[in-house]
């Protein structure tokens, strides 16, 4: 297949930052891209050939949109995942596979998923409803704390709440749910793994986050994470054995929990560019972006190992700004040797809304965290 | 001033394979961008916000395509200067100059510049026409071998020739020309000088250029250039000197010649991201793109230092195809690590045209270079 400026079209379900981060890749290799997105403002509207606004969750638009293309993949998990079935069936290449999506979409099926496959994992219990939990509790089959997610549609920092007593229960939606064991964990570690239909494989270096404790969205990406290498290896070794299980291709970002005593527990998968992998752009080889195109078009893998060290601060807009955004100190930043600021092209900031990044990239780790910490201090998103 | 998803507008004069490259960092920094080019396929039509068709030589075109932008830049140096003088005076800034441009688009007056600044060149003798550069040969002014360049409009491997006897005069177009001395040399080497208005000023490491013998096109560029610290040193300086007296904002290549004694003479200058650049993409910390972006605005400058090693090897068009281009062994060279194919999106193919260039990169410069060969005698650019 004849990729390269040709009249091949992938396409991209979902426009915003990480699809306006994988046409970085498709322009630099010059292949055609439609992308599909509800919003008019979609980030990644600009840079493909052809944008259609539409529903994502619609099995009419998704079938047709996929009729147009000759792969098509993802940028957001939450599609409509009938549709990409039927294109499956009638002989498009979709990548991941809609089979794949259909485990990881709902975290109750997802977390069985791990049980059925011996992958370790913490111990969790499925609800139809609120209600059903309730009726858990009053039973004594499932003790505070504990952590609450949606069982679909939930993201970064929403469909997650930790529950303590009964009182944390009021405020939470009247939806499909599960119930996590609270873990006392040392670290949240990610690897990415990508893999390509041939079955080629690689995996990243294991990189550790740093929640804020409130949004819960990650502060900090640190690659690599500063782990024994033993744990390092158990990681990738885990991830690998998830991939496997999933069959995936693509990438798939799996998240863990390095626990007191050293133990790797899956928390859960995004089989698709990852909010971890964002320092990947300017530290590794190759970053994400471009291994996701490569695998879902059935390319070679490019080298996941890294030049340099890199951290990554996540821009999210500052509490109590509202309207058109102001990255205020982006010169100051820049001044630093290293950093490199992406702004992913959202008009109008709110509090804790995910409006760009920052990586910090140098030979030295000790050095790049400093400054990352100088980076997330000075930045501010605010209004103006 | 406020860059970052707002109304600011940044022009772009030329929307070839360079503004494209532009385009991946005002993408990331979301700064909106307006591109004028003579071309409907202008590989740079894509990523940006408005596109306009038309004639960069033509004043009442480049003058109103100015008016709509709040910074104006070039990434082609054959623009109309009598429409940048006109917004410059009317208060646009306008990046690099038009007095820098002036003193660079014409080879002759270029030539004079060095010689007036002190800065080392070959000898030369300028001439209206070819019958001037006759006259010149009959008084013995002349002596052959020397190197004929036509003074305006002439591009890599177009409006150069190395003049031998009479009998190579026959085709040169009859245009201003000039007639620089022969040097011996060892090496062809380049420095991008970055600038900002501030006075802010950043080298790039001295890079060394191979050319293809036929084509006049540089086959491979090689940073660091594998040369004596002495003379790398003495490159840089002179190309900072030249940067100087340009008093030039934005990136200013510098190419020069290492004769045989070891001495640097400055061959020619353009001010904007040049072909000896783009190993700086995944090669530097801050790519030429970005420095040029970060000058044009009066950022702070990105750092010019390499991460690891790069080699970039051109992709032209192959003697004997013409038409729909297609990228023979793509796959072949994607599956080595650290090689990175741009393919800039022309669609059409002919003998020697730039298609799109490969960026190797290695912890070691001997692997890289190596590689590098491997590349550029696997993929082939013809027409399927």
């Amino acid at each position: 297949m004849n990729y390269f400026s040709s009249d091949f079209k992938l396409g991209i379900l979902g426009g915003g930052q990480l699809g306006k981060m994988l046409l970085f890749e498709t322009r630099k290799f010059d292949i055609q891209t439609y992308v599909l997105d509800p919003s008019d403002e979609a980030p990644a509207r600009m840079a493909c050939n052809q944008f259609y606004k539409g529903d994502l969750m619609d099995f009419e638009t998704v079938y047709e949109f996929g009729k147009m293309v000759d792969v098509l993949t993802i940028e957001i998990e939450l599609v409509n995942l009938d549709a990409l079935e039927k294109l499956e069936d009638e002989g498009l290449k979709v990548f991941p596979s809609p089979k794949t999506l259909r485990a990881i979409q709902n975290k109750g099926k997802q977390k069985d998923f791990y049980i059925d496959n011996a992958i370790p994992t913490s111990k969790h219990l499925r609800f139809v409803d609120l209600a059903d939990l309730r009726k858990s509790l009053e039973k004594d089959e499932l003790d505070f704390p504990f952590v609450w997610k949606c069982a679909e549609f939930g993201y970064d920092g929403n469909g997650v709440k930790i529950v303590r007593s009964t009182l944390d229960l009021i405020n939470l939606p009247d939806v499909e749910c599960i119930a996590e064991d609270m873990v006392p964990f040392k670290n949240e570690l990610a690897v990415i793994v990508c893999r390509n239909p041939s079955g080629e494989i690689r995996t990243y270096p294991v990189v550790e986050m740093e929640f804020h404790p409130e949004a819960n969205q990650v502060e900090y990406v640190i690659c690599p994470a500063r782990i024994d290498d033993k744990v390092a290896d158990k990681a990738r070794a885990i991830a690998l054995n998830v991939s496997e299980k999933f069959n995936h291709v693509g990438l798939l970002a799996v998240e863990m929990f390095q626990t007191e005593d050293d133990e790797i527990l899956v928390n859960e998968v995004a089989p698709r560019p990852h909010n971890s992998g964002h320092y990947s752009i300017e530290a590794s080889y190759t970053s994400q972006f471009e291994n996701h195109i490569r695998a879902v078009l059935n390319l070679p893998l490019g080298n996941t190992a890294s030049k340099v060290a890199g951290v990554m601060v996540n821009l999210v807009g500052s509490e109590g700004y509202e309207g058109q955004v102001v990255y205020e100190n982006i010169e100051k930043i820049m001044a630093i040797d290293g950093v490199t600021p992406h702004i992913y092209g959202k008009r109008q900031t709110r509090a804790f809304r995910k409006m760009g990044h920052v990586t910090i990239v140098n030979e030295d780790m000790t050095v790049a965290r400093k400054i990352a910490e100088e980076v997330k201090n000075s930045i501010r998103v605010i209004s103006g």
